[in-house]
Protein backbone atom coordinates (compact mmCIF):
# COMPACT_ATOMS: atom_id res chain seq x y z
CA UNK A 1 0.00 0.00 0.00
CA UNK A 2 1.68 2.98 -1.14
CA UNK A 3 1.49 5.90 1.89
CA UNK A 4 -0.07 9.41 1.80
CA UNK A 5 0.71 12.11 4.53
CA UNK A 6 -2.12 14.08 6.30
CA UNK A 7 -1.07 17.47 7.60
CA UNK A 8 -2.99 19.34 10.40
CA UNK A 9 -1.63 22.99 9.37
CA UNK A 10 -2.59 25.77 12.21
CA UNK A 11 -1.64 29.11 13.60
CA UNK A 12 -2.62 28.09 16.98
CA UNK A 13 -2.15 24.53 18.54
CA UNK A 14 -4.05 22.73 15.82
CA UNK A 15 -6.18 21.51 17.84
CA UNK A 16 -9.49 22.15 16.35
CA UNK A 17 -7.91 21.16 13.04
CA UNK A 18 -6.50 17.95 13.87
CA UNK A 19 -9.98 16.88 15.68
CA UNK A 20 -12.22 17.62 12.74
CA UNK A 21 -9.90 16.27 10.02
CA UNK A 22 -9.67 13.14 12.22
CA UNK A 23 -13.68 12.92 11.74
CA UNK A 24 -13.51 13.34 8.32
CA UNK A 25 -11.28 10.96 7.73
CA UNK A 26 -12.65 8.04 9.57
CA UNK A 27 -15.20 8.29 6.60
CA UNK A 28 -12.40 6.94 4.53
CA UNK A 29 -10.51 3.49 4.93
CA UNK A 30 -7.18 4.75 4.71
CA UNK A 31 -4.44 5.49 7.84
CA UNK A 32 -2.36 8.26 6.55
CA UNK A 33 1.12 8.91 8.37
CA UNK A 34 -0.03 12.66 10.46
CA UNK A 35 2.11 15.75 10.53
CA UNK A 36 1.45 18.34 13.24
CA UNK A 37 2.15 21.70 12.20
CA UNK A 38 1.32 24.14 14.95
CA UNK A 39 2.21 28.07 15.39
CA UNK A 40 2.34 28.36 11.83
CA UNK A 41 1.72 32.24 12.29
CA UNK A 42 3.93 34.37 10.29
CA UNK A 43 5.46 33.72 5.72
CA UNK A 44 8.43 32.46 7.26
CA UNK A 45 7.09 29.71 9.40
CA UNK A 46 4.34 29.44 6.16
CA UNK A 47 7.38 28.64 3.72
CA UNK A 48 8.97 25.85 6.10
CA UNK A 49 5.72 24.65 6.33
CA UNK A 50 5.36 24.25 2.58
CA UNK A 51 8.69 23.09 2.00
CA UNK A 52 7.80 19.85 4.17
CA UNK A 53 4.39 19.43 2.47
CA UNK A 54 5.95 19.45 -1.31
CA UNK A 55 8.75 17.48 0.28
CA UNK A 56 5.96 14.82 1.46
CA UNK A 57 4.14 14.75 -2.03
CA UNK A 58 8.10 13.93 -3.89
CA UNK A 59 8.41 10.88 -1.48
CA UNK A 60 4.96 9.87 -1.29
CA UNK A 61 4.23 10.19 -4.99
CA UNK A 62 0.72 11.79 -4.02
CA UNK A 63 -0.84 15.02 -3.21
CA UNK A 64 -0.78 14.97 0.73
CA UNK A 65 -3.80 16.41 2.25
CA UNK A 66 -3.42 19.76 3.90
CA UNK A 67 -6.01 20.21 6.53
CA UNK A 68 -5.72 23.89 7.59
CA UNK A 69 -7.57 26.29 10.12
CA UNK A 70 -4.77 29.33 9.21
CA UNK A 71 -6.45 32.49 9.82
CA UNK A 72 -3.77 34.83 8.82
CA UNK A 73 -4.15 36.12 5.28
CA UNK A 74 -0.12 36.24 4.56
CA UNK A 75 -0.23 32.58 6.02
CA UNK A 76 -2.62 31.99 4.12
CA UNK A 77 -1.25 33.01 0.80
CA UNK A 78 1.85 31.07 0.78
CA UNK A 79 0.14 27.96 1.34
CA UNK A 80 -1.95 28.35 -1.17
CA UNK A 81 0.16 29.28 -3.49
CA UNK A 82 2.49 26.79 -4.08
CA UNK A 83 1.26 23.94 -2.25
CA UNK A 84 1.21 20.10 -4.10
CA UNK A 85 -1.29 18.89 -1.18
CA UNK A 86 -4.58 19.43 -1.47
CA UNK A 87 -5.74 22.16 0.42
CA UNK A 88 -8.52 21.75 2.84
CA UNK A 89 -8.89 25.16 4.12
CA UNK A 90 -11.50 24.97 6.99
CA UNK A 91 -11.63 28.43 7.92
CA UNK A 92 -11.92 30.14 4.80
CA UNK A 93 -14.43 27.79 3.32
CA UNK A 94 -16.61 28.80 5.68
CA UNK A 95 -15.78 32.57 6.87
CA UNK A 96 -16.68 34.07 3.12
CA UNK A 97 -20.39 32.74 3.24
CA UNK A 98 -20.48 33.77 7.08
CA UNK A 99 -19.37 36.99 6.58
CA UNK A 100 -22.19 37.26 3.45
CA UNK A 101 -24.90 36.12 6.01
CA UNK A 102 -24.35 38.08 8.94
CA UNK A 103 -23.29 41.37 6.85
CA UNK A 104 -20.04 41.83 9.26
CA UNK A 105 -16.44 41.06 8.16
CA UNK A 106 -14.46 38.61 10.05
CA UNK A 107 -11.65 39.98 12.11
CA UNK A 108 -9.06 37.15 10.96
CA UNK A 109 -7.94 36.78 14.52
CA UNK A 110 -5.79 33.85 15.24
CA UNK A 111 -7.71 31.64 17.54
CA UNK A 112 -4.96 31.62 20.33
CA UNK A 113 -6.03 29.52 23.42
CA UNK A 114 -4.37 32.33 25.23
CA UNK A 115 -6.94 34.95 24.32
CA UNK A 116 -9.22 32.35 26.05
CA UNK A 117 -6.68 31.40 28.66
CA UNK A 118 -8.09 35.75 30.42
CA UNK A 119 -11.75 35.40 29.40
CA UNK A 120 -14.05 34.24 32.51
CA UNK A 121 -14.81 31.06 30.32
CA UNK A 122 -11.42 29.50 30.78
CA UNK A 123 -10.70 30.47 34.57
CA UNK A 124 -14.45 28.41 35.60
CA UNK A 125 -13.05 25.42 33.77
CA UNK A 126 -10.01 25.91 35.43
CA UNK A 127 -12.49 25.98 38.62
CA UNK A 128 -14.02 23.07 37.32
CA UNK A 129 -10.83 20.91 37.46
CA UNK A 130 -9.76 21.94 40.86
CA UNK A 131 -13.05 21.12 42.04
CA UNK A 132 -13.75 18.17 39.85
CA UNK A 133 -10.70 16.41 41.05
CA UNK A 134 -11.09 17.74 45.16
CA UNK A 135 -14.31 15.65 44.56
CA UNK A 136 -13.20 12.33 43.16
CA UNK A 137 -14.52 9.44 44.94
CA UNK A 138 -16.09 11.04 47.85
CA UNK A 139 -12.99 12.53 49.11
CA UNK A 140 -14.78 15.69 50.16
CA UNK A 141 -18.33 16.64 51.16
CA UNK A 142 -17.53 20.34 51.48
CA UNK A 143 -18.72 22.79 48.86
CA UNK A 144 -21.25 19.59 47.81
CA UNK A 145 -23.84 21.96 46.88
CA UNK A 146 -21.24 23.86 44.28
CA UNK A 147 -21.55 20.70 42.31
CA UNK A 148 -23.50 20.86 38.68
CA UNK A 149 -23.93 17.01 38.57
CA UNK A 150 -23.17 14.28 41.32
CA UNK A 151 -22.01 11.21 39.97
CA UNK A 152 -22.67 7.50 41.85
CA UNK A 153 -21.79 4.15 40.57
CA UNK A 154 -19.89 0.98 41.39
CA UNK A 155 -15.70 1.23 41.47
CA UNK A 156 -14.67 1.18 37.91
CA UNK A 157 -18.43 2.07 36.80
CA UNK A 158 -16.73 4.79 34.31
CA UNK A 159 -17.18 7.92 37.07
CA UNK A 160 -13.44 9.75 37.27
CA UNK A 161 -12.97 9.60 33.82
CA UNK A 162 -16.36 11.36 33.07
CA UNK A 163 -16.37 13.34 35.83
CA UNK A 164 -12.73 15.00 34.45
CA UNK A 165 -14.22 14.86 30.76
CA UNK A 166 -17.04 17.08 32.17
CA UNK A 167 -14.53 19.60 34.35
CA UNK A 168 -12.14 19.94 31.55
CA UNK A 169 -14.39 20.39 27.92
CA UNK A 170 -17.38 21.67 28.92
CA UNK A 171 -16.44 23.83 32.82
CA UNK A 172 -18.93 21.63 34.36
CA UNK A 173 -18.52 20.74 38.64
CA UNK A 174 -18.59 17.26 38.79
CA UNK A 175 -18.24 15.76 41.72
CA UNK A 176 -18.49 11.41 42.06
CA UNK A 177 -19.74 8.97 44.77
CA UNK A 178 -18.83 5.15 44.48
CA UNK A 179 -21.60 2.79 45.97
CA UNK A 180 -19.99 0.12 48.21
CA UNK A 181 -20.89 -2.76 49.82
CA UNK A 182 -21.67 -0.80 53.14
CA UNK A 183 -24.21 1.32 51.42
CA UNK A 184 -25.53 -1.68 49.72
CA UNK A 185 -25.96 -3.49 53.13
CA UNK A 186 -27.71 -0.52 54.51
CA UNK A 187 -29.76 -0.40 51.61
CA UNK A 188 -28.98 3.70 51.40
CA UNK A 189 -27.15 6.14 49.24
CA UNK A 190 -24.49 7.41 51.31
CA UNK A 191 -26.74 9.79 53.47
CA UNK A 192 -24.55 12.77 52.76
CA UNK A 193 -26.42 12.70 48.89
CA UNK A 194 -29.70 13.02 49.71
CA UNK A 195 -30.04 16.14 49.94
CA UNK A 196 -28.69 16.67 46.21
CA UNK A 197 -30.86 14.73 44.66
CA UNK A 198 -32.08 16.39 41.40
CA UNK A 199 -27.97 16.33 40.36
CA UNK A 200 -27.32 12.95 41.32
CA UNK A 201 -27.00 10.79 37.98
CA UNK A 202 -25.88 6.77 37.77
CA UNK A 203 -23.51 4.92 35.79
CA UNK A 204 -23.99 1.30 35.55
CA UNK A 205 -21.83 -0.93 33.56
CA UNK A 206 -22.55 -5.00 32.18
CA UNK A 207 -21.27 -7.09 35.15
CA UNK A 208 -19.02 -9.02 33.01
CA UNK A 209 -17.21 -5.92 31.71
CA UNK A 210 -17.14 -4.69 34.59
CA UNK A 211 -15.18 -7.61 35.70
CA UNK A 212 -12.69 -7.22 32.62
CA UNK A 213 -11.73 -4.00 33.74
CA UNK A 214 -11.25 -4.80 37.69
CA UNK A 215 -8.87 -7.39 36.60
CA UNK A 216 -7.08 -5.44 35.19
CA UNK A 217 -6.00 -3.65 38.08
CA UNK A 218 -6.16 -6.23 40.44
CA UNK A 219 -5.84 -9.72 38.87
CA UNK A 220 -7.72 -12.70 40.35
CA UNK A 221 -9.15 -10.84 43.55
CA UNK A 222 -12.39 -11.14 45.05
CA UNK A 223 -13.01 -7.44 44.23
CA UNK A 224 -12.79 -8.54 40.40
CA UNK A 225 -14.77 -11.83 40.36
CA UNK A 226 -17.64 -12.13 38.50
CA UNK A 227 -19.88 -13.40 41.28
CA UNK A 228 -18.52 -9.56 43.01
CA UNK A 229 -19.32 -7.56 40.30
CA UNK A 230 -22.90 -9.25 39.57
CA UNK A 231 -23.44 -8.82 43.26
CA UNK A 232 -22.57 -4.99 43.03
CA UNK A 233 -24.05 -4.17 39.80
CA UNK A 234 -27.38 -5.22 40.66
CA UNK A 235 -27.64 -3.65 43.98
CA UNK A 236 -26.53 -0.59 42.50
CA UNK A 237 -29.19 -0.93 39.89
CA UNK A 238 -31.87 -1.64 42.81
CA UNK A 239 -30.98 1.59 44.22
CA UNK A 240 -31.12 3.54 41.31
CA UNK A 241 -34.47 2.03 40.75
CA UNK A 242 -35.87 2.49 43.95
CA UNK A 243 -34.67 5.91 44.56
CA UNK A 244 -35.57 7.61 41.28
CA UNK A 245 -31.90 8.25 40.02
CA UNK A 246 -31.63 8.70 36.71
CA UNK A 247 -28.83 6.46 35.40
CA UNK A 248 -27.61 5.17 31.85
CA UNK A 249 -24.78 2.11 30.88
CA UNK A 250 -21.53 2.93 30.21
CA UNK A 251 -20.27 -1.28 29.08
CA UNK A 252 -20.11 0.25 25.28
CA UNK A 253 -20.27 4.32 25.17
CA UNK A 254 -17.33 6.63 25.24
CA UNK A 255 -16.59 9.26 27.40
CA UNK A 256 -17.81 11.81 25.44
CA UNK A 257 -21.07 9.99 24.42
CA UNK A 258 -21.83 9.76 28.25
CA UNK A 259 -21.24 13.15 29.05
CA UNK A 260 -23.69 14.01 26.46
CA UNK A 261 -26.13 12.37 27.45
CA UNK A 262 -25.59 13.41 31.05
CA UNK A 263 -25.76 16.77 29.61
CA UNK A 264 -28.76 16.36 28.01
CA UNK A 265 -30.62 14.30 30.78
CA UNK A 266 -29.67 17.20 33.66
CA UNK A 267 -29.95 19.40 31.01
CA UNK A 268 -26.69 21.14 31.85
CA UNK B 1 -29.52 43.92 19.92
CA UNK B 2 -31.61 41.43 17.79
CA UNK B 3 -31.18 37.63 18.48
CA UNK B 4 -29.51 35.18 16.13
CA UNK B 5 -29.33 31.69 16.94
CA UNK B 6 -26.68 28.99 16.31
CA UNK B 7 -27.67 25.25 16.20
CA UNK B 8 -25.56 22.45 16.26
CA UNK B 9 -26.48 19.23 14.75
CA UNK B 10 -25.30 16.15 14.75
CA UNK B 11 -25.67 12.29 14.54
CA UNK B 12 -23.29 11.81 17.38
CA UNK B 13 -22.41 13.76 20.20
CA UNK B 14 -21.95 16.99 18.26
CA UNK B 15 -18.69 17.58 20.38
CA UNK B 16 -16.76 17.91 17.01
CA UNK B 17 -19.43 20.32 15.50
CA UNK B 18 -19.33 22.61 18.60
CA UNK B 19 -15.87 22.43 18.51
CA UNK B 20 -15.57 23.68 15.33
CA UNK B 21 -18.15 25.99 15.21
CA UNK B 22 -16.91 28.22 18.32
CA UNK B 23 -13.48 28.03 16.52
CA UNK B 24 -15.44 29.63 13.24
CA UNK B 25 -17.84 32.17 15.27
CA UNK B 26 -14.73 33.58 17.29
CA UNK B 27 -13.84 35.38 14.26
CA UNK B 28 -17.25 37.61 14.45
CA UNK B 29 -18.67 40.02 17.04
CA UNK B 30 -21.37 38.06 17.22
CA UNK B 31 -23.07 36.04 20.70
CA UNK B 32 -25.71 33.74 19.31
CA UNK B 33 -27.85 31.73 21.45
CA UNK B 34 -26.59 28.29 21.23
CA UNK B 35 -28.55 25.16 20.94
CA UNK B 36 -27.09 21.67 21.02
CA UNK B 37 -28.76 18.88 19.12
CA UNK B 38 -26.97 15.63 19.45
CA UNK B 39 -27.54 12.13 18.46
CA UNK B 40 -30.02 13.43 15.82
CA UNK B 41 -29.63 9.84 13.86
CA UNK B 42 -33.21 9.33 11.81
CA UNK B 43 -35.58 11.19 10.16
CA UNK B 44 -37.72 11.75 12.80
CA UNK B 45 -35.74 13.00 15.04
CA UNK B 46 -34.00 14.95 11.33
CA UNK B 47 -37.99 16.46 11.51
CA UNK B 48 -38.10 17.07 14.85
CA UNK B 49 -34.60 18.97 15.01
CA UNK B 50 -35.93 20.91 11.82
CA UNK B 51 -39.10 22.45 13.40
CA UNK B 52 -36.79 23.75 15.76
CA UNK B 53 -35.12 25.09 13.73
CA UNK B 54 -37.66 27.04 11.72
CA UNK B 55 -39.10 28.00 14.75
CA UNK B 56 -36.00 29.83 15.59
CA UNK B 57 -35.97 31.32 12.33
CA UNK B 58 -39.62 32.94 13.08
CA UNK B 59 -38.72 34.00 16.47
CA UNK B 60 -35.73 35.62 15.93
CA UNK B 61 -36.37 37.08 12.57
CA UNK B 62 -33.45 35.99 11.40
CA UNK B 63 -32.25 32.69 9.89
CA UNK B 64 -30.14 30.50 12.39
CA UNK B 65 -26.60 29.29 11.86
CA UNK B 66 -27.26 25.51 11.77
CA UNK B 67 -23.67 24.02 11.97
CA UNK B 68 -23.79 20.65 11.24
CA UNK B 69 -21.38 17.12 11.37
CA UNK B 70 -24.43 14.68 10.00
CA UNK B 71 -23.10 12.08 8.02
CA UNK B 72 -27.00 10.25 7.72
CA UNK B 73 -28.00 10.76 4.35
CA UNK B 74 -31.46 10.59 4.93
CA UNK B 75 -31.41 12.81 8.06
CA UNK B 76 -29.26 15.06 6.24
CA UNK B 77 -31.80 15.03 2.89
CA UNK B 78 -34.16 16.73 5.86
CA UNK B 79 -32.46 18.79 6.98
CA UNK B 80 -31.18 20.32 3.60
CA UNK B 81 -34.75 20.40 2.12
CA UNK B 82 -36.77 22.72 4.11
CA UNK B 83 -34.07 24.42 6.48
CA UNK B 84 -35.21 28.01 6.84
CA UNK B 85 -31.58 28.03 8.69
CA UNK B 86 -28.00 28.88 6.47
CA UNK B 87 -26.69 24.83 6.80
CA UNK B 88 -22.91 25.04 7.15
CA UNK B 89 -22.54 21.06 6.14
CA UNK B 90 -18.78 20.44 7.90
CA UNK B 91 -18.93 17.11 7.08
CA UNK B 92 -20.58 17.21 3.18
CA UNK B 93 -18.62 20.28 1.85
CA UNK B 94 -15.16 18.03 2.32
CA UNK B 95 -16.28 14.72 1.87
CA UNK B 96 -16.93 15.28 -1.66
CA UNK B 97 -13.55 16.20 -3.05
CA UNK B 98 -12.17 13.94 -0.61
CA UNK B 99 -13.51 11.23 -2.51
CA UNK B 100 -12.25 12.72 -6.21
CA UNK B 101 -8.71 13.11 -4.35
CA UNK B 102 -8.93 9.44 -2.72
CA UNK B 103 -10.08 7.58 -5.42
CA UNK B 104 -12.91 6.12 -2.76
CA UNK B 105 -15.79 6.41 -1.76
CA UNK B 106 -16.80 7.26 1.90
CA UNK B 107 -18.33 4.84 4.38
CA UNK B 108 -21.19 7.43 5.93
CA UNK B 109 -20.59 6.02 8.84
CA UNK B 110 -21.27 8.17 11.78
CA UNK B 111 -18.57 9.25 13.77
CA UNK B 112 -20.16 7.72 17.06
CA UNK B 113 -17.18 7.62 20.12
CA UNK B 114 -18.35 4.24 20.95
CA UNK B 115 -16.77 2.59 17.93
CA UNK B 116 -13.81 4.72 19.43
CA UNK B 117 -15.34 3.44 22.70
CA UNK B 118 -13.67 -0.36 21.58
CA UNK B 119 -10.67 0.89 20.03
CA UNK B 120 -7.21 0.42 21.36
CA UNK B 121 -6.71 4.17 21.18
CA UNK B 122 -9.59 4.70 23.53
CA UNK B 123 -8.72 1.69 25.78
CA UNK B 124 -4.96 3.92 26.00
CA UNK B 125 -6.71 6.79 26.76
CA UNK B 126 -8.47 5.19 29.63
CA UNK B 127 -4.94 3.95 31.19
CA UNK B 128 -3.23 7.47 30.39
CA UNK B 129 -6.07 8.80 33.00
CA UNK B 130 -5.85 6.36 35.25
CA UNK B 131 -1.73 6.64 35.09
CA UNK B 132 -2.00 10.55 34.89
CA UNK B 133 -4.48 10.57 38.19
CA UNK B 134 -2.39 8.09 40.28
CA UNK B 135 0.62 9.83 38.93
CA UNK B 136 -0.52 13.44 40.35
CA UNK B 137 1.44 15.49 42.36
CA UNK B 138 4.24 13.29 43.40
CA UNK B 139 1.46 10.47 44.70
CA UNK B 140 3.88 7.62 43.27
CA UNK B 141 6.92 6.49 42.32
CA UNK B 142 5.79 3.22 41.04
CA UNK B 143 6.15 2.88 37.41
CA UNK B 144 6.89 6.22 36.72
CA UNK B 145 9.42 4.83 33.58
CA UNK B 146 6.53 4.29 31.96
CA UNK B 147 5.46 7.69 32.11
CA UNK B 148 5.37 9.81 28.78
CA UNK B 149 6.32 12.89 30.38
CA UNK B 150 7.30 14.16 33.83
CA UNK B 151 5.93 17.71 34.83
CA UNK B 152 8.00 19.94 37.72
CA UNK B 153 7.27 22.82 39.11
CA UNK B 154 6.13 24.63 41.95
CA UNK B 155 2.57 24.24 43.53
CA UNK B 156 -0.37 25.89 41.39
CA UNK B 157 1.82 26.21 38.07
CA UNK B 158 -0.31 24.15 36.31
CA UNK B 159 0.94 20.85 36.72
CA UNK B 160 -2.26 19.33 37.11
CA UNK B 161 -4.69 20.50 34.51
CA UNK B 162 -1.80 20.55 31.80
CA UNK B 163 -1.41 16.79 33.27
CA UNK B 164 -4.71 15.78 32.91
CA UNK B 165 -5.60 17.20 29.19
CA UNK B 166 -2.25 15.60 28.14
CA UNK B 167 -3.92 12.26 29.38
CA UNK B 168 -7.61 13.03 28.12
CA UNK B 169 -6.99 15.01 24.52
CA UNK B 170 -3.97 12.72 24.05
CA UNK B 171 -3.91 9.31 25.53
CA UNK B 172 -0.34 10.76 26.93
CA UNK B 173 0.64 9.11 30.09
CA UNK B 174 1.67 12.62 32.22
CA UNK B 175 3.25 12.23 35.58
CA UNK B 176 3.83 15.37 37.58
CA UNK B 177 5.67 16.32 40.74
CA UNK B 178 6.08 19.45 42.85
CA UNK B 179 9.44 21.19 43.77
CA UNK B 180 8.83 22.09 47.10
CA UNK B 181 10.89 24.65 49.28
CA UNK B 182 12.99 21.05 50.81
CA UNK B 183 13.95 20.96 47.22
CA UNK B 184 15.12 24.32 47.23
CA UNK B 185 17.31 23.46 50.68
CA UNK B 186 18.70 20.35 49.16
CA UNK B 187 19.45 22.48 45.83
CA UNK B 188 18.49 18.93 44.21
CA UNK B 189 15.68 17.84 42.19
CA UNK B 190 13.55 14.48 43.52
CA UNK B 191 15.91 12.38 43.55
CA UNK B 192 13.41 9.69 42.11
CA UNK B 193 13.22 12.01 38.92
CA UNK B 194 17.10 12.06 38.42
CA UNK B 195 16.56 8.94 36.24
CA UNK B 196 14.11 10.46 34.07
CA UNK B 197 15.52 13.20 33.34
CA UNK B 198 15.02 12.96 29.25
CA UNK B 199 11.16 12.79 30.31
CA UNK B 200 11.42 15.71 32.75
CA UNK B 201 9.36 19.45 31.39
CA UNK B 202 9.15 22.40 33.91
CA UNK B 203 6.60 24.62 34.10
CA UNK B 204 7.16 28.06 35.39
CA UNK B 205 5.30 31.15 36.23
CA UNK B 206 5.55 34.64 36.83
CA UNK B 207 5.34 35.26 40.61
CA UNK B 208 2.54 37.99 40.30
CA UNK B 209 -0.25 35.66 39.06
CA UNK B 210 0.97 32.78 41.20
CA UNK B 211 0.08 34.61 44.64
CA UNK B 212 -2.99 35.60 42.98
CA UNK B 213 -3.96 32.16 42.02
CA UNK B 214 -2.61 30.83 45.27
CA UNK B 215 -4.43 33.12 47.37
CA UNK B 216 -7.89 31.88 45.92
CA UNK B 217 -7.14 28.54 47.26
CA UNK B 218 -5.92 30.34 50.42
CA UNK B 219 -6.39 33.50 51.19
CA UNK B 220 -3.78 35.56 52.99
CA UNK B 221 -1.78 32.78 53.57
CA UNK B 222 2.17 32.88 53.81
CA UNK B 223 2.09 29.78 51.36
CA UNK B 224 0.11 32.98 48.73
CA UNK B 225 2.54 35.90 49.85
CA UNK B 226 4.31 37.59 46.94
CA UNK B 227 7.75 37.66 48.97
CA UNK B 228 7.25 33.48 49.09
CA UNK B 229 6.00 32.94 45.33
CA UNK B 230 8.82 35.84 44.29
CA UNK B 231 11.00 33.15 46.21
CA UNK B 232 9.89 29.81 45.00
CA UNK B 233 9.65 30.53 41.53
CA UNK B 234 13.55 32.15 41.23
CA UNK B 235 14.61 28.96 42.91
CA UNK B 236 12.35 26.20 40.94
CA UNK B 237 13.81 28.47 37.83
CA UNK B 238 17.09 28.37 38.82
CA UNK B 239 16.88 24.55 39.53
CA UNK B 240 15.54 23.53 35.69
CA UNK B 241 18.50 25.62 34.31
CA UNK B 242 21.20 24.32 36.43
CA UNK B 243 19.43 20.71 35.80
CA UNK B 244 18.82 21.34 31.87
CA UNK B 245 15.09 20.77 32.20
CA UNK B 246 13.55 22.21 29.38
CA UNK B 247 10.55 24.95 30.68
CA UNK B 248 7.92 26.84 29.85
CA UNK B 249 6.01 29.89 31.43
CA UNK B 250 2.65 28.92 31.87
CA UNK B 251 1.33 32.78 32.99
CA UNK B 252 -0.69 33.65 29.77
CA UNK B 253 -1.16 30.37 28.22
CA UNK B 254 -3.52 28.09 28.04
CA UNK B 255 -3.83 24.12 28.66
CA UNK B 256 -4.13 23.76 25.13
CA UNK B 257 -1.25 25.44 24.30
CA UNK B 258 0.97 24.17 27.12
CA UNK B 259 -0.05 20.68 26.14
CA UNK B 260 1.17 20.86 22.35
CA UNK B 261 4.46 23.00 23.41
CA UNK B 262 4.98 19.92 25.56
CA UNK B 263 4.73 17.69 22.54
CA UNK B 264 6.73 19.56 20.11
CA UNK B 265 9.66 19.63 22.39
CA UNK B 266 9.36 16.25 23.74
CA UNK B 267 8.35 14.87 19.97
CA UNK B 268 4.97 13.47 21.68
Amino acid sequence: MSHRTAFFVSDGTGITAETFAKALLAQFEIEPRRVRLPFIDDPDKAHQALRQINHAAEVDGRRPLVFTTVVNPEVLQVLHGHCKGMLIDMFGTFIAPLELELGIKSNHRVGRFSDVAKSREYHDRMEAINFTLDHDDGQTDRDLAQSDVILVGVSRSGKTPTSLYLALQFGLKASNYPLIPEDFERRQLPPQLLAHKKKLFGLTIDAQRLSEIRHERRPNSRYASLENCRYEVAEAEAMMRRTGIRNLSTTSKSIEEIATLIRQELDL
